[in-house]
């Protein structure tokens, strides 16, 4: 199976990241962990995005904050798919990295989730390597309804405790 | 190959989903173009998004305005990886539309892009294809390579124009 | 008399929704409240929306945050009044959920109250209900007294600690 | 069957405002057009929400742009529910409006629609009139199921340009 | 000497609201303070802000947050200065006061400061009945003096602990 | 009577400015116009604001755009009441102008009125005088008044129109 | 002379640009132009910034639009000075890139201007390098003075037009 | 070498400028910290700005909250390169004091850095030094090594952590 990249601007992003590894390993998904900063380490960046669909990666999930650049320097790259997970900071409630990170010109796309959505950018990994692959499919589906049945059951948990 | 679906709220938002259109056929990747409203037609955007997979399609592209909610109905209905373009209106600059594509609860990912950002959109969808399709990665490396071309001779004729 | 459906998108919004329970039962108004995902379990949320009004609902009141689509969603599947609060979550301070919630497409209205905005949710509901009913009429007329009253308490209390 | 009110705070609110009169008018359902200022004149449109109930009004429709007050103005008045159309004026998209309108404190609720949304405001108006009225609500549903066909009418025409 | 009428939306604006009634007793300006609602208790800010002019009052400050109405309501009801402080609530940090009580139509203006900025809110009107006070000019230029040189001390403690 | 100061960062700001000077006119108020910039002539803006007050101003209305510091610098240097019109520029619809205006540090207080809001401010200024000037008091009734009048043609042209 | 490096996106920001490069001839200091995209042409813009100083450049200019990342992508590769332009583009009024631009991480400062501010990009760099050169110093204030005189003279000319 | 003048509108900003007078230590540029408001103590602002050029300086940092005038208020009295921080305050998470310091008009610059990007602003007045410095250059390029270094051994272990 294809590897996922994790790639974050800093390790303070970490406590961000971690929900990204932790679905991945959830799903068995084989992944690859980096801090390379866009601006600090630009060459490792575009190195590991140069190499990645050779080095047999299937997409590559970038996070970052502030004037977040990391996953659209890594998306000028490579044309794998790449995942940006804009991180909230001290300021402007993650309202800069989301831009920063969504707003790409034509021709290099990245793949925005919303602010701090580490497991959606996982998931969305997971989605990209499922269409080839229905071991993986069949894994979603099974977590949908997994996360559809936790749901009535909180609304169970409600009803009981406020309908009469 | 798989196929592409490009779903629209309104056919208000053709001309901004054509770009999408335009980009696909370019790359010679099958697609399906529907008008479907996440809340006028809810029961068809449901069902074209429950059946796609099997009916083999690789990744949905979803594209509205205001409190866009498209993207995220059809993510909801399939494990397939879903693009959303949030379309700007009449008010607020795609703000609107922006958030309310990219700011997924976690377990339900919608793949975001830019505001209009159509071209990139169906870039996105190709890249997908192409982690299993090595002809589709030779074309995405193609055009990266014509579109660097494209600014290196814009650049010359700036440089020649500008500077003595 | 009528009840009014009380769905949150997540078992999370409870301290937030709680306030529309106390002001319904403040009024005697009958109320069921519910846990439907508009993107874990969707099926749930538009079955009960399509229902609602042969089961003897006379509004629903939907409470979500992030891309907010519940309140969209249930609008789409019924005609009964829908009120939409959005709710403030860990990043943009509600206005992702506000947007996703109030910037509804023509045909398919969503009453959006303010943020966290749950006691005027109900409230809404209360004052819709009052149309036909002249009790809930002059219950509201109370209210208000009440709440008129308790404002001049507090400016003669204010009054006679800074003016002299 | 009871009317709606429709006010306004300028008469340059019209273009705006007149499609939820052309709304209203379609659905059959009696209404009063008035432009009453919240700072011009105050008294008027306190006036003619203190008395809106007992003249025979169902829900009023306030539409105002910039430090838009109108709506709360009249709820402040009235326990009959308020529907707010925040106006788009020169300056900031109708972001000004939006939150002067929707943001209202505890206990004086406006049910706040898109910006320039006359038209959603005027079915919601219809849809709190539906809860005791069958013929409204069976109209309601014939509106939405026609919007649904033109929806799918339009889905085919784009179907048959765009796949082949 | 005419008095300053201080109004607030709501005791829970009091810690704000302090700050300019410590202003103003420190400039000996006589003052009164009252708690009224734009919204629970229309008819007492109305009646107030129509007889201050006669009853004495030079301005009129208002303070209230989320859609602040209530400088505006003021105003419509008065040709009195009337000064506006937005007040900073759970959600959207102030801004939704702010463009509530900044962007009034033309005609019924509001002199607005900054979210929570009542010092200058009582500064302002001692400036505006210093306008014909020349001891209260030659007090707020004494202030000035005192502020600057508070920033003068300042500046000397930090040039010497930092500059070598 | 005391003048009004007029001053403009630019003069590409007298379009907004216009309607503050003829408002003044109407209600027959002496006033100066000015072009000073904070930025390119300070000291010119500055000795105006210093001896604004013994030259026998009563207020000073100061209007620029973007990074607005006009009103700010004149309100350093005097005493008098400062009125600050936020002017839209060519991007962030007046945003940047409204910050840059309303949002005074304590001591230095700016009374702000509306983006582009110049009729407003010259009102403001009217009101100032006001408060020791009968005659103007009643000169501001008459308009109040008038401008209700226009409102309740206004409206009757609309009802004649609209209400059946 | 040291030149300043003048790089933009795309070619499409060049009426933007031309300000800057205006500017600089004004003063007689050497540029060179270039279009280098951070994401599509990523090497060449960091061939540039890492050769820039050793090529006699003295500071480097860098204008982008949406998810601008640019001038980022230069000061990460130079110790030259850096300074963004935000430029306007399609939708969000130019917030997009001005947040890309200026919220640089700890230790990759880019001196950001205005949205659109070409002008002053160019004059930040004639300042950088007048810091060691007189002549450039003296061209700088008499530009000042120029500039102060152009205000005093259109000030006459209003001054003229509208007091009496 | 010359000097930075650091300057901060009020002595509140000390916790936010001490990273800027850390950095100039690190690299041994001399400078002076000083306390002056653009408001309080303006005159003061402007004579140090006047005279910074002869008397040895080579470029400003001024740090103000809220409507932050005082990197523009020094800018208009020099013509050294100014460098604006935009320091966050209670409300609107700085976005007031970067649009205040960031939307200057054209002809006098402030070259600004991100909300609360006090190092960052040193390093630009290193960065500009080192034009015509080449020891300061050479330190310049070593710290860039030096924090790559650290983000590859923080990437270290990371991966040693993370993958298997």
């Amino acid at each position: 199976m294809r590897k996922i990249g994790i790639l974050m601007g800093s390790d303070s992003d970490l406590p961000v990241v971690e929900k990204a590894i932790d679905t991945l390993k959830d799903f068995g998904v084989p992944y690859e962990v980096h801090v390379f900063s866009a601006h600090r380490t630009p060459l490792e960046a575009a190195e590991f995005s140069k190499n990645a669909r050779k080095k047999g990666f299937g997409a590559i999930i970038a996070a970052a904050g502030m004037a977040a650049h990391l996953a659209g320097a890594v998306a000028a790259n490579t044309t794998l798919p790449v995942i940006g997970i804009p991180v909230k900071s001290a300021s402007l409630d993650g309202m800069d990295a989301l831009l920063s990170t969504v707003m790409m010109p034509p021709g290099i796309p990245v793949a925005t989730v919303g602010i701090n959505g580490a497991a959606n950018a996982a998931l969305l990994c997971i989605e990209i390597l499922s269409v080839e692959d229905e071991v993986l499919a069949q894994k979603l589906t099974e977590a949908r309804a997994k996360a559809a049945q936790k749901v009535l059951e909180k609304n169970k948990a409600v009803e009981e405790k406020y309908n009469i």
